[in-house]
């Protein structure tokens, strides 16, 4: 079996097993701020335990290269997480099924992504720009964290 | 009495009675990802009324120019809204306390800020790039609008 990932330009269908792709694609879903403002609503179905307390942190992260070495995934039982780069540079998103086989995005310039709860992932894999992400996702303690790594590493290619 | 309102650099201290700055200054709360990524963990009160539901939008706003005029301020009684740049553009932030009297920042790159609930404020207003925002704010629906304006509108200068 090839160790090989080729990155697929990322796609809301492509995407929508793993996650929501936020970004200002067609017409804004209301006109607010006397018409100078468009509000592109509510793109990101957050998700977590009754218990869960959602907030908002900054991740700031070393830049990756290609091509990547794709060593582990990891995933969060309790609750969604968001990625929202805070500069125009797109991002490498690497996400899995159950069967554990990842796939590879990169994200567009202004494009921001959201995992659904439990769903496998890379972690934050910047390629380009300051590495700044403002983060949404449960902030409370508790066994949110599952990592698997994988016996051979797999590397992300263009 | 003068109607200039001359703009500040953003600092957390002068804006902690209207919300909180999301910056990475100082020490990251915790390394992650292997050591190759800093987390600045929860830095945003959200603060909902009890039916109140936290999403994600996005806001893709018109640019304004200096010197501003100002001529209304608002607030969200039922909860909190943050204002994260998705480009590494300062913006101008305007606040008013309950005397409504309006005061003006501007954020360094790579800072978001999260207006207290029911913190009165000026509309999301980018001075340069893409005007491009995730906003992370109460979204389901009721009546969590008031609106301000003033009968002398104020002239925000830099």
């Amino acid at each position: 079996m090839s160790r090989d990932i080729r990155i697929a330009p990322l796609t809301v269908q492509d995407f929508a097993p793993f996650g929501d792709v936020m970004n200002c694609a067609g017409v804004p879903d209301k006109m607010i701020n006397a018409g100078l403002c468009g509000r592109f609503h509510d793109r990101a179905q957050l998700d977590l335990d009754d218990d869960g307390k959602v907030g908002i942190s900054l991740f700031r992260s070393e830049l990756r290269q290609l091509p990547y070495t794709l060593d582990m995934v990891e995933r969060h039982p309790l609750g969604s997480q968001a990625f929202i780069p805070m500069s125009m540079d797109p991002f490498l998103v690497i996400v899995a099924a159950d069967d554990l086989i990842p796939r590879a995005f990169v994200t567009a310039p202004g494009e921001a992504i959201n995992f659904h709860r439990g769903t496998w992932h890379g972690v934050l894999t910047p390629l380009s720009g300051p590495g700044l992400f403002a983060v949404v996702d449960r902030i409370n303690d508790g066994p949110n964290l599952e990592e698997h790594y994988f016996e051979t590493p797999y590397r992300v290619i263009s």
